[in-house]
């Protein structure tokens, strides 16, 4: 390509979610991204794998807390620096570490590291295409195709065409309602917001400086005093403290000016649900997928899992069953959002070993 | 009463039942029998509780297979003679060895170990009515009222009444079809056959020696090779291993012929089933029978209980989820049967350590 880079893009992977949607399975103490969900490895050795093509990409930088640490190293030992926020502040604070670890003049892919991406080379297409554009100071947001009228996902309005498939992003849209999201999928104007963002390091310490001072000032001040260990990089917790807590998105997109947008179809899902797990896994003839000890007879469109005791599924339908050693979830699959209200009332009854 | 007995009933509790119906509860190595199901005691040792009217009943013989005796006499510690069937043999050899280890004068009650009465004082008020008749020489059958159109059961139709709410037994039909069945429930001549007996012993061998000499003739071998350790009797293995297996309906009962049949409605159920568990559970305002770790948001009509890992429904209904700590089932309630069909795959596939 005309336009290869000089200089490789620097792959900055969030690991900093929690997220209760894919309990049983995901505990506190082993969020969405460290899970096996399809068999080819945690949804993080995933998103690492996608950005492992060194011409293109320099090692990954890893934002996480601390108590993931071990396990994120013993998952990726050839990742570069792994910065470990001293509390969980959203993601706006995470990049902001990031964009302090490198040069201004690196270009900064921002991943979260809980995403499946089906078409990893449409994902590094689009990157080659984003990469001019990052370099010229535009923020570049991925648009992922709007595949239903999603309620739960942020939506970006295509503004003009900047050139190859970039377009200026007109609007953005936190969470429609069910109508507007309908009209969204039917105009075809639109793009879910997957939370995948490409920018030189220091066009977004100024968008910081600019929009949310006190989320630069207050990263500023914690890699100031921050500790190194081997490869790890410790911000400084009272500094990092007097952070707000934002998304990137609210801190930043919405307010800046140079937002770009490139459209892509390339199989993204968030996994945000047992319901979307199931839409992404193999299947068999019966519309079941299933994984670990399962024996399913007359089952028809289900998502059973175990990681511990056999489950023996007859006769049942449209059903999720997650069976781990000390937790069994059964749901219909279109009601698998309502997982959160296990979880709730658990919390409430004092059952913090099974979180 | 004026017809007091003298002697006391003998109670024979057959407990050489294996079963594969409330599989994954129920296992080779912990029958039916020796579930407690509903919270007070096992099956067995609830069916011992219903004759421990020292008044009416001598202390039970109870029939096992030897697996079991160690469990057994756990469970009774104060029953009687426990004779340990060297093989099963189903239910007329079983009760031939009961038959020969008390005197002929003796009055034998016959019990299933893995039964539910709900009305304990209506079953032993139905023990007295069908006393004197036995004393007589008449095989006393107890009709249970039929209350749908089952299939899997053996009907008895009622003959002419005898006297004291005692008839002779018309005729034994096993395990009709559904339209047969639910024109025997219309009618209402005709009772369920419970499995529980009573007769002089003497009339039992009588019987046996006349309908099944086979049978009669290797337990009185195996009753006379027999061995005695404490408590427990140890009939000869080689002289029973000749005894044909059936059932004491096969091989006396349809064939004898002073047979009577007392109805009753005690709240019989033999527990064939998850379904029929939930049937004869307490249940919630939802219509839910929960038992152990079990959270359940949003869901009706289910029988959930867990003796391992938490079962967290949500949304779900009419559905059976049993959990133990390495199998959990999930089937729907009026699939319940199809258990069996689990049971078998997991014994082709070589899984024994889940039977």
């Amino acid at each position: 390509m005309s336009d290869a880079p000089a200089r490789r893009i620097v792959t900055v992977i969030l690991c900093g979610g929690a997220g209760t949607r894919l309990w049983p399975l995901s505990r506190q103490a082993r969020p969405k991204q460290m899970l096996d969900l399809l068999g080819g490895g945690s949804m993080l050795e995933l998103t690492a794998a996608r950005v492992a093509d060194t011409n293109l990409f320099a090692p990954p930088i890893l934002v996480a807390g601390a108590g993931q640490a071990d396990a994120i190293e013993a998952a990726l030992p050839r990742a570069g620096c792994l910065i470990l926020e001293p509390e969980a502040k959203n993601t706006a604070p995470a990049i902001a570490l990031a964009a302090l670890a490198v040069d201004a003049d690196d270009i900064l892919l921002v991943l979260p590291s809980d995403q499946l991406i089906g078409d990893a080379a449409g994902f590094r297409e689009a990157a080659r295409r984003a990469l001019p554009f990052a370099a010229q100071g535009w923020i570049v947001t991925f648009g992922m195709k709007a595949e239903r009228a999603e309620t739960g996902y942020g939506y970006i309005e295509r503004g003009a065409e900047l050139g190859d498939g970039v377009h200026e992003a007109a609007r953005f849209v936190e969470k429609p309602d069910v109508a507007t999201a309908a009209r969204y999928v039917a105009e075809g104007r639109h793009d879910w917001n997957g939370g995948i963002f490409m920018m030189r390091a220091g066009t977004c310490l100024d968008a910081l400086e600019a929009h949310a001072p006190e989320i630069a000032a207050a990263a500023r001040a914690a890699m100031e005093g921050a500790r190194r260990e081997g490869r790890r990089l410790l911000p400084e917790a009272a500094a990092f403290a007097a952070s707000p807590s934002q998304s990137i998105d609210y801190a930043v997109m919405e307010k800046a000016d140079k937002v770009a947008l490139v459209p892509v179809a390339i199989g993204w899902s968030d996994v945000g649900s047992w319901e979307a797990l199931h839409a992404v896994s193999p299947r068999d003839e019966a519309g079941n997928a299933l994984a670990g000890d399962v024996l399913a007879l007359g089952t028809r469109d289900c998502l059973i899992r175990s990681d511990g005791p056999l489950v023996a599924a007859i006769g049942v339908e449209d059903l999720v069953v997650i069976a781990t050693a000390d937790a069994v979830l059964i749901v219909p699959k279109a009601h698998s959002q309502r997982v959160r209200e296990a979880v709730e009332a658990l919390n409430q009854a004092g059952r913090g070993e099974l979180l």
